[in-house]
């Protein structure tokens, strides 16, 4: 076996066999295979595509290309939700601790924001003494233990994908399918998870805006994660407008308090137990999905879930005082007001353009290397079906710096569509499409 | 501009610019740009391919990528002949001296043998004290004062050749039309030629033995020669059976010899003849086609075409005594026969075979680092259409040593394929399509 006959049949449509994706991603990892054969592989295999099986392949091995978490270390059925990235969506700050009061064991490895999104670590982060750096040995034992804990990955974790995913970004080979989805879907098979719902955010603020990709992604995450025998399904959810009303790394963590409190917004609880109601089911802990929301309405309700949460913070060396002194929280210097210039309805609230706004307040990172600043962010005051009277107060900006205040108050105002004819505008639906697993 | 870019519209099926192109191609010859983003650009555009405009900008600026000859230097209009590369392929050497006693300028960098083809380099330096590694200085010196020189190419001329080539052979991007006819074009625009015949070979033999591949890569050679405001024209011919009667580096030099001398093989002859016509037409030192293969024919009888050769020899440091005296030439330490196993008629020779057979005994090279023998190969007594007694002589094998002995000759037997029913069977038709370019 050879690189140069594996480049060439992938070149010439081909479909590659397990033994030949072993040979390349073995290669690729310690480094016997050159740069430029794997480039040429990966922009082959962007033109020419993957069948699911062959994607399933190369999810199982890039997987197994480093340290991994077994179900049996993880203590039994494990559960893990995957979101493609939104703004203000805070989702995952509430979904772990309500899982967990749910009885269900939650081992989670999340990410750092990347682009116009958000990322769960760095939320977390913004919690004073938050730890998210956890050993391999903390992390299982507070699983074994508590059912519950959430760490960054680790670099020993599923090396191929780090390293393909370098070469991808430099290469214009970022966006094909069988990539993206053995990229997601390699990281929670090494991660033990063996129930698994994915967050497929569509519109103007996802990764893929267009619903007919955004499908393509869903059904093909799905597909792959069946293959490999895990239970799982996709929500293709609502991302043309941010989701919650915060956006912001502390600003976040204050949003999932109050959900866990039961006070959240409403599109955000609401899809959280909605995305937890499909693991609840999956785990066997609920007889039907409405039945598994209706537990996690409860949860929300009856503080169980805040309990979790809080449980969570102390465990990983957290001031957990925060849930009851927000003050604890990282808070910005000041707040700007962004204003409607009209009256009328908010028809529509571009995602992107309001997490491009948060990131030039400090938000997020442009690159891997950027610090971000836990406080800043923005306070959504109205969202699409609002009704404003001209200089209404739209939104706050929570500022830390002068610089860029001006342009990201601008974006803000313009990101809000008034339409002032009267008409009615209804909110986007929430959940677009349900794409549900071969279980 | 960034190469990331530039792969994206490729990858997307885009035109690329000149200013890309130069950007691509400049970044690649001073490591400015990664291997792995060449290597991805380079699959993208093997399967996407390229328009005849893309492709002629990108012979262009290869061509321009290190040193090169103007019409200016050689001293007017130049002509050049290339091969895809046969078995037996005897023509450059008795071609050169033939074009030059017509009084063209001939000015021309040649290559070495690779896999089952030979390389007209090779076959020179068997003729004792013969060079081919002459100076920028002494090669522009003899094309001026002769109209004549041959020449090894130099590593100062298209580095982007040798830098893409050495990749696309590891990165399975060989098989790409517009790339292999920028590397063909872009050395022949750097050395000057302003008329240019093609030589395509088809048939079993051949770098694309089927006619279909032969015939789109004689289009494209000759579409992008003549954007490029070269005179140019294509003959596709025969490879299925190999040219002449010798296979081998000295005996390809006697065949030249025995040519140059009005005596060669009627095949090889009337090649040349007709190759070189192309060009004489080009440079317009005959009135029509015609006319121009009877004034080389009489070249050939009158002995001006081996004058010419001689002068080539001496002028170059070779011994030209070996015109008169053929033993000067290395030989072999002794000749083996290969003999008919039935009586019948020669259906067909199959070329490969015979290459293959050739390298066995050390004619060829298998890497650029082996060394060739120059005295072995394979003498043949009969081709295509020849009828035979069993155990009648096939072929004469030149060797030097026991090693792949046995197995050359059993190719050998096996390559001819004699039919006993008593049918007949032509020759293939030697020139098989003429593809003109647009003058």
């Amino acid at each position: 076996m050879n690189m140069v006959d594996i480049i060439r049949k992938k070149r010439d449509s081909g479909t590659l066999s397990r033994e030949e994706i072993e040979y390349w991603i073995s290669g690729t990892v310690n480094e016997t295979i050159p740069e430029y054969q794997t480039s040429a592989l990966l922009m082959a295999t962007c033109i020419r595509g993957m069948t699911d099986e062959e994607a399933a392949i190369l999810t199982d091995v890039m997987a197994h290309s480093g340290s991994m978490f077994t179900p049996q270390e993880l203590g039994g059925f494990s559960v893990d939700k995957h979101s493609t990235g939104g703004v203000g969506d805070t989702t995952t700050l509430v979904l772990i601790p309500l899982l967990a009061a749910a009885g269900l064991t939650v081992g989670k490895l999340s990410g750092r924001a990347l682009g116009h999104t958000g990322g769960t670590i760095d939320k977390l982060e913004s919690i004073p003494g938050f730890r998210t750096d956890l050993s391999r040995t903390e992390f299982l034992g507070l699983v074994r233990e508590t059912r519950l804990a959430l760490a960054d990955h680790t670099d020993d974790m599923v090396p191929a994908d780090r390293i393909l995913y370098e070469l991808r970004d430099v290469t214009s080979t970022v966006d094909s399918l069988p990539l993206i989805v053995a990229s997601i879907m390699s990281k929670k098979i090494a991660g033990g998870a063996q129930g698994i719902v994915i967050d497929v955010k569509t519109g103007a603020g996802a990764f893929l805006p267009k619903l007919e990709d955004s499908r393509k992604l869903a059904q093909s995450l799905v597909a792959i994660g069946s293959k490999l025998g895990r239970k799982i399904s996709a929500l293709i959810t609502d991302m043309s407008q941010p989701l919650g009303l915060m956006i912001g790394n502390a600003l976040e963590v204050l949003e999932a308090i109050d959900t866990l409190r039961g006070h959240g917004p409403a599109d955000l609880s609401a899809l959280c137990c909605e995305l937890g109601a499909e693991l609840l089911v999956f785990a066997g802990a609920a007889t039907s999905h409405d039945n598994a929301v209706l537990k996690l309405e409860r949860l929300l309700e009856n503080g169980k879930a805040l309990d979790s949460f809080r449980q969570l913070i102390s465990q990983q060396g957290g001031n957990a005082t925060v849930i009851d002194d927000p003050s604890l929280l990282p808070r910005a210097a000041r707040k700007v007001e962004a204003r409607a210039k009209t009256s009328g309805t908010i028809a529509r609230l571009n995602a992107l353009e309001m997490g491009r706004a948060a990131n030039l307040l400090g938000a997020g990172r442009y690159t891997k290397e950027d610090t971000i600043d836990p406080a800043v962010g923005i306070e959504l005051k109205v969202k699409v079906g609002d009704h404003v009277e001209a200089n209404d107060i739209l939104a706050w900006l929570h500022v830390n710096a002068e610089a860029n205040l001006e342009q990201a108050c601008g974006m803000i105002e313009s990101a809000y569509v008034i339409d002032p004819s009267g008409a009615q505008h209804a909110p986007p639906p929430l959940i677009v499409e349900r794409i549900a697993g071969a279980q």
